[in-house]
């Protein structure tokens, strides 16, 4: 025990056990105190019209299934953009593409989100996530803001630890929180050890054809993967993860899952591993390759750590990674080149489900413990190299010195951060300059909205002695959060005018409505400020059907102006798709409730919009 | 014409009507000078760490189906409440209580919400909202922010001229701005003026039981009720609608229902109306009680106002009300004295649809046409009784004296602003300071998230000249707001521990499983940091059941600390619900798939909330 906590010897370990397993965040008790954010600071924050945030914050949104996008340092809820969860407000779901995309789920847990890189920096193309929930990976494309694919990863629960997107994109690899058996068969808990594996999915998105795919997998044992991170520059091809619940406990994880003094660092190399499978180094389960590690040696080896970290890190210049002993309050820097040198020369201290463990003394650099620090969760860098610490249970970000280990700043935050996000962060070369602490716990921060509360992020301006700027609430749950230069990310707003595509309708005289036995497909119009169905007929705006019908609805927006969005819903319908500028749309249903339903555009779109409204009648049957 | 253009003079009708009609909202084009905000406003929107905004902001959230909630001055964005859409974030639709609320749909198009009200000053009690979408009504307990009641509401459809509350909450009034065959039954459009109606409902609210019920309904003419508002003072019993589509168009509104130079105010006496109900002056259909005014005569009457009129407002004193004619560049003041003169005079001009028009000019005090302003919307008050209107078409917003017609200031706006929002702006006493503008179209006001813009509400300093201090995106899409002071809000953030709620359970001995035939019924603590199922089990946190079975789980979250909620997870079940502390929720699911799926809390809890997991495992049919 002594060994993981050499700097508590002020606090009792009663305390820590106290704080860790029951602490109740109660706000009156805490110790630290609060500096609060002074007037001075409003002026460092505040974006006047005509101006704008100089970064985007791309914050999971946890539970939500969506990804939250914010402004800094104005710290402006910009907008939602759904991913894994129904949005009526964009139509997400609703129409046949979104629908489709969605795969039959109505929301997701959407975790860690990552950009796309090129030579280590963010290049503002595209966005992963995965959703934790119902284990899948979607990418967002950055021109629009919009979801381009999402896939169901085989053989695994709960893709947590992820995404984490190598230095040219090559990958983004999803290891998951959960151990189940391959392909999620029943069995029994008792054969835990045996048959349930933490699986890790090596994700490809082809660019051109805007999908991801599954290449390879890695049978891990069955412990729990927490996060990760790829190397840089030297330890490019690496990348490491850390664990939790190596103790292969199968039930009440609070307690059986925190018993061993050590967990582990997994430490890889995804091109040797991407060889393997070349090689044929892989067995076949469910139509996936999966390399088992005990079966196909080499490239994986697992390095010991405080006990179950949260984070693990890797410094901008590629050459260290830094884990966080969530149950231990210290950070420990290892460094990528003793690792490679105990890699060949074998110096390894046995091994675990059939992966080496490289020695500890020989991997490590230093542990670092700032003077009660509690609850290191996760590590973030500055333009300097400098590194900040989230520490859940203390409640603070404390900034040291990953060279020396010295603590040279810290600052109060309200509370308990889990992540925290660095300008350009997670680059070759982070800004600097700003620092936004995901805090997990708000109580009495803002004005109360009853028991559920929102989350809070904090800025703090890390240009000079750290302070807190700017405290914004926020819808649960941000877990992770990116942060991009502005002018990194081109978007279009107006889809292009695609006389081909299949299904639009671009002149009036084109929209009709058609019969096929009981398919009736209508190719509709758009435009402020009416629909039009069939310009022919003596009511262009109503659909009429019989009771029982398939309706199929193609809708083309036609106002080709930025902002100017059209809604579509049906009265007692249960039905909202929305037409950005354009842009065509599918909607199906089936027509079978006979009756008289008013139809209008949802989304404000000129001063007629009210007036931009028809009927579906349908006919009963006889 | 000209009687209702008196000003446009210097506009050509050509120009007005491109404006109109055509209006690509290009800001390159704009002749009316931004005025930027300006840095020194910065600390006048700051509200540092440890301080609290002095307002709620409670915008309606249009088509997303749900209410955001904004403190003001600073403009942040609190949090999205849940009302009639699904909420993963929140479990809301997926525990068997919300899901019942939401009564099978998944989405809704939230309109105006408005506070209860006590004497004509919002008491901070409740917020009610509707649907246009799917025709409903919700009712929120402002205690906790949480849906207590949703109805829905026959014979309408669309009830988007609502909700206007009366002085004393007696009466929620929802007129709809879709005409439908009574019960939504099909008929054919040629019977438009015959056989549809645009019904308003009189609802009620019951605080004991926390229940909204349809106490009547008045089947006005198939006209679209676009906004509306209660008297207060000596008009308390009275109020008012706007009206457009009089012409009973069946198509392309847009043209159709813009030919007539006069719409129409209703105005009615709801205490009247009351007591022909208590009288059997009624129909019944479909088991509702409907005045039909043409037959149930009294109480209801037209004015004529300028065309296609979008709001109506009454003056805080109760006095006034004031029109604006959205296709005509006119405020039309009108007097309820001289109202109620003319209706004891019988000074009607004639009748429509059976129901008596009164004379304009006897109930007119005057036309106000500010120069080049159009596109007046909506209107609201300051402490001095000074009227704010919103101009669509110009962009701004304009004060006014509704005592003289006087211009007292303008302020342009980025873009097109449709509602604002005064401090208490609708109570008898409005506040002055602050009022915000709810912008429809946002451009280029913010970093750009693609096709799909946020819309953008801007908050004016209007306790001096008017200027605009803080710029805030907001998400799809607030149609309307109130403003209400923070501490006339009182929340609870802890349920309470009731050992006599039904299916709730406490203590770790009382979890259990039990089977009823096919049925498992699961009671079940969270807690940090684990969910405890059965405490005399081997695996306390797993639930195993038979292929097939149906599961019913109550979760009762037994912390009772403020700010930790725990959420409920299966993998790859499209599930997820939440308990706040101290609160038991239900969630049903059939164990349809056979397999091993962890479950695990959603919402981050503790250090140790990663370790709060489970499994489920559903045996395989032999």
């Amino acid at each position: 025990m002594k060994k993981w906590f050499p700097v508590v010897s002020g606090i009792t370990a009663g305390f820590l056990a106290a704080t860790v397993f029951f602490a109740d965040f109660n706000v009156g008790s805490k110790t630290v105190a609060v500096d609060p954010a002074k007037k001075s600071n409003a002026e460092k924050v505040y974006v006047p019209f005509g101006e704008k945030d100089e970064y985007y914050l791309f914050a999971s949104g946890g539970h939500s299934g969506q990804m939250f996008i914010y402004g800094v340092p104005s710290m402006r809820h910009i907008r939602t953009v759904p991913v894994f969860s129904q949005d009526s407000a964009t139509g997400y779901g609703w129409d046949e593409h979104t629908k489709e995309l969605m795969g039959g789920y109505t929301w997701g847990d959407l975790h860690h989100p990552a950009f796309s890189e090129t030579n280590g920096d963010y290049d503002g193309k595209w966005m992963f996530a995965t959703d934790v929930g119902n284990s899948r990976a979607a990418v967002m494309g950055l021109d629009s803001f919009t979801v381009r694919d999402i896939i169901s990863v085989p053989n695994t629960s709960g893709p947590h630890c992820a995404a984490f997107v190598t230095e040219n994109t090559e990958y983004i690899f999803l290891p998951t929180r959960f151990a189940v058996p391959l392909g999620s068969e029943y069995a029994s808990l008792d054969e835990y050890s045996e048959k349930y594996r933490g699986v890790m999915s090596a994700v490809s998105f082809d660019e051109t054809t805007e999908k991801l795919g599954v290449a390879w997998q890695v049978a891990l044992p069955p412990w729990s993967y927490d996060l990760s991170d790829a190397g840089k520059g030297m330890s490019k091809d690496w990348a490491v993860l850390t664990t939790y619940n190596t103790e292969e406990a199968t039930t009440n994880l609070e307690i059986n899952a925190s018993q061993a003094d050590r967990d582990y660092i997994v430490l890889f190399n995804w091109k040797e591993l991407e060889k393997m499978v070349a090689d044929g180094q892989f067995d076949e389960v469910n139509g996936q390759k999966i390399i088992f590690p005990e079966k196909h040696k080499g490239s994986i080896y697992l390095i010991p750590v405080a006990k179950s970290p949260h984070g693990v890190d890797v410094t901008p210049d590629g050459k260290r990674f830094i884990a966080s002993g969530k149950l231990a309050p210290a950070m420990t820097v290892f460094s990528f080149e003793k690792a490679f040198a105990a890699i060949g020369n074998k110096d390894f201290s046995g091994e675990r489900n059939g992966i080496p463990v490289l020695n500890y003394e020989s991997v490590m650099e230093r542990e670092v413990n700032p003077e009660n620090a509690l609850g290191p969760l996760h590590t973030q860098f500055d333009d300097k190299g400098m590194a900040y610490t989230t520490m859940f249970i203390s409640s603070e970000v404390v900034k040291w010195d990953p060279n020396t280990g010295e603590t040279l700043d810290r600052v109060a935050v309200q509370y308990s951060p889990g992540h925290s996000v660095a300008a350009e962060g997670d680059t070759m070369s982070p800004d600097g300059k700003y620092l936004v602490a995901l805090n997990k716990i708000a109580k009495d921060s803002y004005l109360s909205v009853g028991p559920s509360h929102p989350e809070s992020m904090q800025l703090i301006d890390i240009s000079g002695k750290m302070e807190v700027i700017q405290s914004a609430p926020v819808n649960p749950e941000p877990h992770y959060a990116q942060m991009i230069k502005a002018d990194k990310i081109k978007t279009f707003t107006v889809y292009p005018k695609d006389e081909n595509r299949p299904n639009s309708v671009w002149k009036q005289e084109d929209t009709r409505i058609e019969r096929i036995g009981d398919e009736v497909h209508v190719y509709g119009i758009a435009m402020r400020s009416k629909f039009i169905f069939d310009a022919k007929s003596q009511r262009p705006d109503v659909i009429e059907v019989n009771e029982g019908d398939n309706v199929v609805l193609h809708l083309t927006n036609i106002d080709l102006d930025q902002d100017i969005t059209h809604g579509f819903a049906i009265n007692m319908h249960d039905i909202n798709i929305e037409v950005q500028p354009g842009q065509t749309n599918t909607l199906k249903f089936k027509a079978d409730k006979a009756g008289t339903y008013p139809l209008y555009c949802t989304n404000f779109c000129s001063a007629l919009h009210q007036e931009m409204t028809g009927y579906l009648l349908v006919k009963p049957k006889q």
